[in-house]
């Protein structure tokens, strides 16, 4: 299923190289004021262009179809749409027999009986984030009081950048995320608890291979008396928070603190090794085309979109956000 | 919501002094032999008494209620009980008032306006795990060409149980699961993402903080081609296997392998501070009852559980399990 | 899938000769009061005894087994069980071989490969519908502000029940349901109208074959200058009611109107015609066991229930019901 | 929520008179031939132009955006759009303060807070059941090997069209819908029965006001003993088919046979009161606009495709269509 939340739905489309991408937006709460101008700074925080990310440049300016009448949400579903514009899909013509290392290409051709688009990845593609990243928009506008921050945090452990560009090859990185103002009592205790919901949506972005919530993998060292986040006072502020802001799956009002691992770039120059369908043995396989050296720095600005619709669902779900922003007058 | 799965759907429910606690599983394909027995292996292997674990003691005898007819699943929905006999709740009574750090004494009060049943952790307990590992069984049974294998890797970083024991405190652990002779094609390309479908269902495991794949929070050190795993030969079978077995959100027919962090007890005997709602101020606890010290050591086969839920409901989804697992001869 | 709802969540269990049948609640608001003593009126008026309705007597006492605390909803799930008690499975011997016309035996053999308990009707049995009525007695609860009846309004045309008891036959009906207070904005647009969500559950009850809302089958012979409902005042208010009180899919506070109809028993002991597996022709059919001449008498305050569970969810999912019923004083 | 299916799942979206109107597939099978082409004949089925339909006319021509490669499904979201051209909004100026008998103008307007796009009726038009009829033939395709077939059988009882239309009124209808060669087993026993997920879908079609299977309203005037179904041989064969191709909500192999009753276009130029809001009164409209005299002329190929949809959807989730329609040969 390519939706995802239960209240506020969003489900993504299109492909890399085909007409367009986008994101369909169900259950919108009416009234919000949302013009073109709102999508231009995460849009350009996701753009590429800075050292380390792809060549590829597209405009990326959303054009808002449906859902939205003068000026505002109308409660109906919202499609956003982002054309695809300058594509060069010469450079993929062999994945299916010569499926590149660390990408999809061998996982969609036996998924899809090889009918899938392979151009620029298809549908597999970082482009389907610009989706995410204009829902995520909307999202923020929508839980406006809540302040959402995502940076990264390392990049490619003790390996550069540009040692990394010059040897042709591309490096991983950790995002850490922090939300701030958040109500207390989203999530359930089991099934639908605030990390699985969380989690469910983050690994839908391209390339992420971990989470961790408040002090993560680090607990696994620590005594309880240590883990434990003291409570000072009735709000559930507590001293510490190794817990990340969520106790049994549910939120308590101290800052959302979760980190994400971002794999390499799949997508390198170097030449490596790969099984070859029609010679039917291992070949050296060179790669063309253009790719982010580190597309962990394109992440934040989706990790930021993800949670932003995450905390929009789930405060929908606890009605700690009206159905209707406000109601307009005469008319 | 307290359901997971699309077609193999598991529900859970009860709290940890009430009458019982259980699970209801819809979707479990018609013709599967179940019998009590089934089901010990795995509930001894959750079942506390090990140095370690608390001294609370069931004989966690599953009842089976409904689904099942002349010892085969029928396709209708499974009941699943287990009593609660050996309850001790004047142990928990002030939680309301003075709720205990780590616990979801604060978050459960404020979600549900005090009405929750806090005695033992209510629903929140640890308890209601017997049910996944009972719904983990039935799909153990149902996907059996599958082996299915999680193990503490790591408890208390540099501390050890003996340690925490005398110092009335807990530490938490690591625990890796790896799944072999897993199908192709699991898994969708965005928001059902195979790590996003396998984490909402692990989160939902009380105590959990964070899972990565394959080469996990490693892989931001690493170069693209470094972490990039080579293709071999036509099934797929790749050198390394630093993506655990899935790219593009999708089940490649290596290895599943992925590691969950589990938070040390937040019930330890040692003394603590919290927030005394009725003093308005910060006061000493001192918990009583009996816990974990180490609750990652009855984490595995809770991980399996929920690893084997997942599988089943994705192959279901995929039509790699039949509707009906065989059909009966003459009646 | 046997579970109905997108907050308030029903899922029914159990067989009609198994240990018991019930239902599953989740997320119910907390605070609710909620005694056995509630569902008692409700109960009695599904319960058979009346003429026209099966010599089986079962006590049908709700056993509440979860998500109650001190009298009022934790917020978690609620298990609500019925203990089958009264059973005579020998009657039910040979319903694959020989399967009964107008029942569920040749459907649920084929679907389940024979593995389906045929004992009573099973897992098909209207005795499931005690889950539904007592999940309705708590809707019914949470929306009392809402006025719901239903009633029979039509049974066997011209036939009347001592005829066909006499006859060893059954007879249909029509039940007509009026629910008064209802919020303007339930339901959508387009998938889920409220007629889409209502009719859904509804067809959940057994042996019912249509259901119409408001001048329903006689709007065909119409004009728009007749059907249309004139609007009187700013609250909505129409001099007529053809729509049923929904328009567009959405309620508009005027009375929802709506009528099903009810097959007759299909059980007679009349003797039929059907095909025997064994001998591979048509056979001669008497059909054993206890049966209601009427069901249309017992399925008016099942369409209660499943109506006040509908408009429970949709209330919730519009804001219109708070999560949590009332703010407990000191505890 | 404006979505459909579990498997094969439908979005739509629009207004009448924004820029589109459309419908977004995820779930479908890969593999399947398209083209613009298989539209030509179901589009025209539904197309205004005929006696009794509405003036305006749109070219209907549909855009396949995503999810189509080289000429067949690629497993991936599919994006349909049908451009608005032929709009004339200045109609609908006063929606808000004046709503229409019969129409959404009031609900949607409480609803969405007086946001929602009322040109045309916006997102509530008919117009975007173009969507639907594009889904549906793709699920037809799917589906090849069942027949389905749906035809005006009653319109506007003893009143004809020609009488209508002079006195600027409106007329309903009733629509009768037959399927044949269906699988055996598809639906569930409660929430999920064949009638309920398929009247789900069709009350998502505007102006239908009722549905019934079988021998339908008629059934409350029948004896059992007429109304059983014998059967007649091991396939499931009966001899009637009153009950209209499913027992116990489960399909039978016998025909679907349902009936729909369509109200009279709401719109009607004849003089009608309703309320005024700025005058606090009653008062006469006069609609403008081009308007159906009787929609349920339209209706028919709606039916069919809503219908195909629940029959793919279901037929996946039985694992009676595949996941990939064939393996592609050599690439």
């Amino acid at each position: 299923m390519n939706s995802f939340g239960r209240i506020f739905k969003i489900s993504i489309y299109g492909e890399s190289h085909g007409n367009q991408v986008g994101v369909l937006i169900d259950g919108c709460p009416a009234g919000l004021a949302i013009s073109e101008d709102d999508f231009t700074e995460d849009l350009l925080r996701r753009k590429s262009g800075a050292k380390g990310t792809t060549l590829r440049i597209e405009d990326d300016k959303p054009i808002l179809l449906s859902g939205i009448f003068n000026g505002y949400t109308t409660g109906a579903p919202i499609l956003i749409s982002f054309q695809n514009k300058n594509t060069k899909s010469e450079d993929y013509n062999d994945l299916f027999s010569f499926p590149r290392p660390g990408h999809a290409d061998f996982t969609a051709k036996m998924k899809y009986g090889g009918f899938n688009d392979y151009r620029g990845g298809g549908h597999f593609s970082g482009r389907l984030t610009l989706g995410l990243v204009a829902a995520g928009v909307i999202a923020k506008k929508l839980i406006n009081s809540v302040s959402i921050k995502a940076k990264l945090v390392e990049a490619g452990g003790e390996k550069d950048i540009d040692s990394a560009i010059k040897n042709e090859d591309s490096i991983g990185g950790i995002v850490e995320c922090i939300a701030e103002n958040i109500s207390v009592g989203l999530g359930e205790p089991f099934f639908d608890s605030f990390e699985s919901v969380l989690s469910h949506a983050v690994f839908s972005i391209p390339a992420i291979k971990g989470i961790e919530f408040g002090s993560g993998f680090q607990t696994a060292k620590m005594f309880g008396s240590e883990h434990n986040d003291q409570l000072i006072d009735a709000t559930g502020k507590t001293v510490t928070n190794f817990a990340g802001g969520i106790n049994g799956g549910i939120t308590n009002g101290n800052p959302l603190v979760f980190r994400v691992v971002v794999k390499p770039t799949p997508s390198i120059s170097k030449t490596q090794n790969t099984f070859n369908f029609k010679t039917d043995k291992q070949e050296e396989l060179k790669i063309k085309g253009r790719h982010d050296v580190c597309i962990a720095l394109r992440v934040p600005v989706v990790i930021e979109a993800v949670t932003a619709i995450v905390l929009t669902d789930l405060m929908l779900l606890e009605h700690k956000l009206p159905r209707v922003i406000s109601n307009k007058s005469a008319r």
